[in-house]
């Protein structure tokens, strides 16, 4: 079964993030799937913006988050938290029925200094409860120090990390089977 | 002294937003000030963008809060926690040297349902620790169904809730002087 | 099936506390199942006391969860997080091999005030990741003014409640039958 | 003036404990005062026990955190979170008027692995937010793998967590001084 659908938010914009980094090598460690990464170029959340009609890339978004048998969302952790540019997605996601009951989610993370995202994977998943995903509950996934983390083929040199993204991955991938069937 | 500068961020761009009314009786039970909304219609934070340059908006909004005597921020409750709007404002406002340390700080919350945000103003609470401004531990403002929380002027119709806003904005207000001395 | 093994734990010790009315409440929802409450009058952790051996409270608590189908969780707000009471019984509870691995939880909370321990439980929720049970999403069963909150026979008098209640005990119900198959 | 009322709290209660440890660095870095670990041994919090009279273990800790110019919190990681016999004194200690007013209050931890106690320090700042302390925003103390953090005499062996220690605790003594006064 090779045609899942893996759908992959990257909390940070730029180019060469590390957590796009680490998404992809997510979705390596995920196996054979179509992989998608989501645009969170997203106008900011505006009530009176959204009654004028949902953006166009909100509904794509949406559509493609509907679609997924399985969410990988790659989180930096910024000030403590996640990205404004992450949260103002999942706000917009929220809003006309979301995308997300019982959908199969791993959360990873990459985040400068040593404790890789610690306190920001912690309130996204406080972020998603609302929304009732199957969530996977761990192995947690913290990349410390990225820019020394990964080699030359984006792959996680550690070999106790890339050990607990594999596992995460399994679970992820037995979750969206077991949804499927 | 009635020249004190009292800036206030509302985390909901909504025209009409319960918060920017709630924001408005808090500068109103501060006393006499100079009161200025911040604009939060930033661009998404992005690393590649700010490589060329920080946005005006962004400067702009740094130096409102920097020049200020004492900062309200009103929070709604998106999903359990604040708006991707707010913290895009505080992932911007912390980078190239940001303006909170010491600064005088309240939170203050409307939200539709009876718990009024008790979980976006923790999220919130965490979210400002590195920064460490001079945060209000309380009272907690927390406004429950809004649309019935205010008068035709805007102010609380509660009498404890107004009571607790006036704790509030008189210990802002004695932070704000007490660091002007 | 009506020989699941259902154990709940309540986060007080008061006898006639609210929590372990709604305990009872939920355990009545869940359906037929040998219910037993988990007992959390434990010794204070201490890593003295551990290594001179696991006391024998202790392990019959962690035989009671290790042998349960499903598990409820009672949960009152002390100062905004769960008791001490119920912490210690986790922290025994994590050592020497915890009991959670993969066992259906859910999490049920009464609190005085309006809001009915939505931070007991978000706070919860967190002190549980690193055991990767399967803990429910929701819905979230929270009940405030719990003095006003059940009928005479322990029943939540409140259809909305007791519909979420409900909910989530059939959900628990179905994974702990999962689970056995 | 070397006669300030110095309270340390240790939530663990192991002998041997490296919170304790740190505590004591902390108390040294603080300077000249008249240092008292208070005693976490206290009953579990049960409403019943409570309604036969306080326990003297509690009083007693009451009246020495009440006489506290300061107060220090070494707070151990157990499942991510504070120990449940730290928050069960926090719960002793909220009943019948809490000590906590304004209360100049740090907290620092040691934690083994690589975060020093990054969660549980969060989680144990809003354990206290109701008490509205003075509790200092940071710098954050968190001591990593700290069976290799300590010289001999007790002290933090690296300099820059040995610097962010004294600019924690000097910030305490002055906010101790400013009280006073």
């Amino acid at each position: 079964m090779t045609d899942l659908k893996l759908v992959g938010l990257c909390g940070s914009l730029r180019r060469d993030s590390w957590n796009r980094v680490l998404l992809r090598a997510a979705a390596d460690a995920f196996g054979p799937a179509d992989f998608t990464e989501g645009n969170l170029r997203l106008p900011l959340y505006d009530g009176d913006l959204e009654a004028e009609g949902m953006p166009s890339e909100v509904t794509a978004l949406k559509e493609l988050v509907a679609g997924a048998d399985a969410v990988i969302i790659a989180c930096p952790e910024y000030n403590k938290a996640p990205p404004g540019v992450l949260k103002n997605a999942l706000d917009w996601l929220s809003r006309g029925g979301h995308p997300w009951a019982g959908k199969p989610v791993a959360i990873v993370s990459a985040s400068a200094g040593r404790a890789g995202g610690e306190r920001t994977q912690f309130a996204l998943r406080l972020m998603m409860v609302a929304f009732r995903p199957y969530l996977l509950q761990g192995p947690e996934v913290l990349v410390a120090n990225p820019s020394e983390a990964f080699n030359a083929d984006g792959a996680l040199q550690d070999e106790r990390g890339a050990g607990l993204l594999a596992e995460l991955m399994e679970d992820l991938r037995n979750a969206a089977l077991a949804r499927r069937s």
